[in-house]
């Protein structure tokens, strides 16, 4: 991928259809997004529907234009199947027309399945990779700690481990910019005989690794600074994110029965949103699918205006530091590696 | 097991020598105990060591009495390997007087590992079982629905996870007082076919269970009252027991930084301290081992003389409600069912 010049807009075409509050939401999200980044604006959706929400949000002498796409694919379908049949879904548009170059990233909060797998069909894999995945920082009091896979890449082979945490140091060290990160693989004891199978074939291979490799990390790890990237089965990434913003909406409203006798509302309600972020990083900000050839910016699904926005911004950076190359440079030397070893 | 009258106070036995603060707290823990339960208690650890802590805290007339042990087996030991070679440590001179009748139950909170191997060697598996396991509610958001396995018991099969599920059931039946509790499979989706290989493996085994079984349950589903007991691997269970606990710590210095400018030191400590004990349920009460032929319960190595005195009154709890007894005829029937399928 070329990188644009600096001073050059980044061209982001936005899945206006994806998400629990589409387009309304998104529409005002990349129009707020024109406000606050160096970007032009590609909307992907049902004509009419984008068109009518634009108008609303005065998008007058603005770098935004609409790109007409046919239905969306949803969270209950089956991502493959929905891809096939539905070949102008606004997912499969947008990823076209990144794939085309007439886009510097993509960015979506619909479907997590279906963005995955019109990805990895239209854009295609980076090379020794057999699955997308996707990481970044999901806690807001553990911010510069990298969790991957939270894609629920489930069943993983030990290498693919050793992969996931190579793109997660990459992002660790230019989108975080901490130098030499520190790789540790998460399991139930630090030591090396500590795991399940998955984790005991995986260690040797991370330690063979030129990752810089810190053993196992346990539960409470995310909070001591043992490891800047931790690395997991997308189902127990899974399963965490979904704990975390579960407990978070749970602490709401415990917070707010115990502060209430005791702080004015205002102060209440500050309080507990800003807690609230805490637990819900990434739906404020987004993260990037790691693996896919192109920059694929996913969100949560409830993502509201300042959800889209933050993605948004997270695009521009991802493309601006030209994240992709450095992750195909890095895949490419642990699969050298492994090779070397064979 | 005979369950004791009521009225007769129950039998404990305490490995004193167990556990971050022992015999101190330990000791501490027990004469506290014994003034608010109907308790007899047996020390079992280094006389001299044990009997200096209970000269500390005035046990004249008390029903507490020391059995000497000579050595302890550490969280960094291999139990196995720990157990053949300490032959007279604290948890096996406990678990063996659990044993042979002179007492009713055996609190812990020394190494799990080793608690849990000693139960097994000394005491044996109930009918049908191939490894213990450890469940109850570790969230005090979330105070009724019971996680289990929390034991580390990695690659579990199957049919192992349907008799966790069974174990859980029981207990959130008789000491949560839950009719007919809702028994959920944790994944990464609700639907049947999401999960790992694990999951849905286990998927119809346990919808031909006799178990109230009410599908895949995810990660925010310990705050959604979807289901009372919730079922999962030990990998993943370590993993979000000490990620929650970690959290919690993590939570105190960010809502203290939060609240000392708006409220009195008084008041943000008290907040503060009772929002550390909804994410460390564990620590202040303890939890049975489920399906080892005797009532062992186990605490938090970090507990304090208030742990140790709550994991005593859960083990009063565990022995009155007969507990055992109704774990090894639902384990019972749970094969019972399974044998007449095969």
């Amino acid at each position: 991928m070329q990188q644009p010049a600096a001073g050059t807009p980044i061209r982001i075409v936005l899945d206006a259809m994806g998400g629990d509050y589409a387009p309304r939401e998104t529409v005002k999200g990349a129009v707020e997004a024109l406000g606050q980044h160096d970007v032009e604006i590609t909307l992907v959706g049902d004509q009419a529907a984008v068109e009518a929400e634009l108008a609303r949000n005065d998008p007058e002498g603005l770098p935004i234009k609409v790109v007409p796409s046919t239905g969306k694919i949803g969270d209950d379908e089956h991502p493959i199947h929905a891809l096939r049949q539905k070949r102008d879904a606004s997912i499969v548009v947008a990823t076209k027309l990144l794939k085309s170059g007439q886009a510097d990233a993509l960015v979506t909060v619909g479907s997590t399945g279906a963005a995955m797998a019109s990805a990895v069909m239209v854009l295609g894999l980076m090379e020794g990779l057999d699955r997308p995945c996707i990481g970044g920082p999901f806690l807001g009091l553990a911010p510069r700690t990298v969790l991957v896979d939270i894609g629920s890449n489930v069943d993983c082979r030990p290498s693919l481990l050793v992969s996931f945490g190579a793109l997660g140091a990459v992002f660790a060290k230019y989108f975080l910019g901490i130098e030499n990160p520190r790789v540790g693989l998460l399991s139930v004891g630090a030591e090396e005989a500590k795991g399940n199978r998955q984790v005991q074939e995986s260690f040797p291979l991370f330690q063979q690794s030129h990752l810089n490799f810190v053993g196992n990390v346990e539960g409470m790890d995310f909070f001591t600074d043992r490891a800047d990237v931790i690395v997991c089965d997308g189902f127990v990434g899974n399963i965490l994110i979904k704990f975390t913003e579960g407990l978070g909406s749970a602490l709401a409203p415990y917070l707010h029965k115990q502060l209430s006798q005791l702080l004015p509302p205002q102060d209440v309600i500050k309080i507990i949103s800003e807690l609230w972020q805490t637990t819900n990083l990434p739906r404020t900000m987004g993260g990037p699918l790691f693996g896919v050839n192109g920059a694929v910016i996913l969100g949560h699904g409830s993502s509201k205006a300042d959800g889209i926005c933050g993605a948004i911004g997270t695009a521009v950076q991802y493309v601006r530091l030209g994240l992709m190359d450095s992750m195909r440079a890095e895949l490419e030397s642990v699969h050298r590696q492994r090779e070397l070893k064979v």
